[in-house]
């Protein structure tokens, strides 16, 4: 069964993954070509699509009060503008000979054949499970979809006791931990690394740590879970380490997240280091015309390595959306790549990276100068004045900037964005000691922080400093 | 009488004017030479040195409790690092032939010549006192100095009921205006343009209208003061216009600032044609090699539209002072210009600019296209999302980023940075538009508002948009 042809009517594309990537891309498609010039088919396995999946940490929380406030555009919405999607509906292959996709709907239990004149792989990320006894447990959870958050609620009201263990304290790991805070659990965060937020070097993750603590939340550093132990009922009862046993009703996997790749490897599309899909400039799979690939499934080009990553943020998935659909639709677009700008918030802690770390630099042969400084928001005099480290890297002799990783109170995050604006533009700490950056008493010292780390590392760079 | 010699000692770097310009190029240049090396004389008119005449408003306005909050270093402190500081003291010839000055102490009368090596002019700007009938009247101040607030203080203090009238419209106008509403003032803003904050366009000057007549100040657009009355004693009673009488016990003129260079020019300096002295990159006065400009009383490249212009901001101030001193110290640091980045706040609204306003554009004969777009400070959906409304100038055909302007809530003023980058890297919006800024929900949407400017703007100049 199913509609494995189609005659003399419009193209017809279809979307693998109904969420940033894939529905943004359906979306700029459409904006460009009607439904008379091309149908549009996206296939989704979970029961939602094109919502925030960053947010889910803040609906955990109670910050954001309503699932539905994270959906920005409902299945009847796409439908009214002539995109199709099909919920509870997994790809299970990939023809790229015959054009065309296998997809088994998850309730009737039926599979059939779509054809595509273009297909999209927005097949996004999968929390890491690492194959540890009871990780399969109820009471583990990943956070990657609504639906996990989902789940996760309904755990965290099942829950017999509070206590709550978070595996890894990436980005998702810290503010999960500080979501179960709020939901009133005690809250252990088991880490292999030496600090919390390995996207900081050390040195600056442990002012993340120092900042979790002040919120009660029990940080365990270097340590290496090797077991979710489970009760009589099967469901977690505590994780354990090499030398610890923590004590938990509800565990969350905040490991990281790989590329769901699995679908287009075995059509033999081509996979990075890294497990995503390589793409070309226009974000068309390589050496593939008619097959677009973007979001978190995907590998990029980091501006500042000059080698591929995964990053997988919702705002890179939403541009490669917006540049495939454009693409698609008639139109030129290209994403050039990242230079790895992320914030982040733990409380009241704004967190921002932008470039390399110390090892990232180590990892591709670049040498460098390390500062870091120490400033304030606002003018130190006026109220609300928000304590700032800034660390910059800075690469020897040339002075081009390679890093910046910001911790401080408001005000600190988006600050990362002039240092990720230097990065594309290969300035020098040197030029941007130069920069017009906004001053006012109520919004920076009349010295900004950024321009302060500038001047420290220019000072050291600066073939009369030392080398 | 004078000390208008030296013999074999230490070389003498004459300083004038004791404020940001000044006093940062004396301490850099302390920091790079010991006073066995280089002996240093300031001399400052006013009662204060090194403060933040920026944060004048809101020390007026009470948000910042102390005048000595906004004194970021006494002169025994400067002092200490052997930088000798002659306040009360009035430079009021240069000789640069002679290699001297000629100061006055405002105390004892007495005048006496200095000889320098190296000579810093740093004598600020001065507000435009326009010559009105009554302007000199107490109760009438500007707003430039330490000692112009202390007055003003003084003199809100003494008014006999509580009617202030702020003559312009500009940063200094706004901030002062709503000082005086906190000092329970009604507030009267009498603006010769048709909107306040003429460093926007009058479209986004609408937008702080409206959010300062929230704050119940009156606001009195395309009207000329004629004439500021006074009442029998003298004191200023009311600002009259053309065809209208407001009654005001204190007066604040905010029209502006011109660069305070009679001496410069007495002294046959070059001047450009907003009256601000001219450099070259290094900061040395054009056509001098032993004296050095900086501050308020010099003109800036501007390197969007390529000509010079007078900036008169603290940040800018900070950073000449800094590249003379290095310079004089022996270093080597230049000013590259500006592109005219300006941040402010009124109330709860966020104002900032940088680049071109359509009429800057004009006057250099840039063609463009002009977009605005509505967008939040946060994700929608996180508790504190704030509006923002943002405008982007960019070049017809190039699609080269000339000018952004912003208001808005919180998080909208410093967003500015990334245009102040991009336009220095001289990037178009196609390029800003992959720009990888900093993405979570609790400090931007999953598109950033710059980039979803940058994204409408570039449809607009793209070749297959309209021309």
């Amino acid at each position: 069964m199913g509609d494995n042809g189609h005659g003399g009517g419009p193209e017809r594309l279809v979307v693998i993954g109904g969420d940033a990537a894939g529905m943004s891309a359906a979306s700029q498609a459409r904006r460009m070509r009607g439904p008379a010039d091309l149908s549009i088919v996206a296939f989704e396995r979970g029961n939602f699509t094109s919502y925030s999946a960053c947010g889910i940490p803040y609906w955990v929380g109670g910050d954001v009060p309503e699932r539905d406030d994270l959906i920005a555009r409902t299945p009847q919405e796409h439908a009214a503008r002539g995109i199709e999607l099909r919920l509870r509906t997994e790809v299970t292959e990939i023809d790229p000979d015959g054009r065309r996709v296998l997809a088994r709907d998850a309730d009737s239990g039926s599979e059939y054949w779509t054809a595509y004149d273009k297909l999209v792989i927005a097949t996004g990320a999968r929390p890491v499970r690492p194959a540890l006894p009871g990780v399969d447990a109820p009471g583990v959870h990943g956070v990657q979809t609504l639906d996990d958050g989902q789940a996760l609620l309904d755990s965290l009201a099942l829950a017999h006791s509070r206590r709550a263990v978070v595996v890894g304290a990436g980005y998702i790991g810290v503010e999960m931990a500080e979501a179960l805070i709020k939901h009133g659990f005690t809250v252990t965060v088991v880490n292999r690394g030496p600090e919390p937020m390995a996207t900081l070097d050390p040195d600056m993750g442990r002012l993340v740590r120092r900042a979790m603590e002040g919120l009660g939340i029990t940080m365990v550093n270097n340590a290496e879970v090797v077991e979710i132990r489970t009760a009589a009922d099967g469901r977690a009862r505590a994780v354990a380490t090499s030398t610890d046993e923590f004590p938990a009703d509800v565990v969350i996997l905040g490991i990281g997240v790989r590329p769901d790749t699995g679908l287009a490897e075995s059509a033999g599309l081509p996979l990075g280091a890294h497990g995503g899909l390589l793409t070309d400039l226009a974000m068309r799979v390589r050496g593939r015309r008619d097959i677009w690939a973007g979001g978190d499934c995907v590998e990029v080009l980091n501006l500042v390595s000059g080698q591929e990553q995964h990053v997988p943020l919702g705002t890179h998935a939403n541009k490669h959306g917006q540049i495939i659909g454009s693409n698609i639709g008639g139109g030129y677009a290209v994403f050039p790549g990242v230079v790895g700008t992320a914030v982040s918030k733990v409380c009241d802690l704004e967190i921002a990276r932008t470039g390399l770390r110390q090892k990232d630099a180590d990892r591709v042969g670049l040498r460098y100068e390390t500062v870091t400084i120490e400033s304030t928001s606002r003018a130190g005099y006026y109220p609300g004045a928000a304590p700032m480290t800034v660390k910059m890297l800075a690469e020897r002799r040339t002075g081009r900037l390679l890093g910046v990783q910001i911790v401080g109170g408001e005000g600190a995050a988006k600050r990362v964005d002039t240092a990720a604006v230097a990065l594309t533009a290969r300035m020098t700490v040197e030029q941007i000691t130069a920069l017009d950056l906004g001053y006012a008493p109520p919004f920076s010292p009349v010295w900004d922080p950024i321009l302060v780390a500038a001047r420290k590392a220019a000072t050291r760079v600066s073939p009369a400093g030392p080398r």
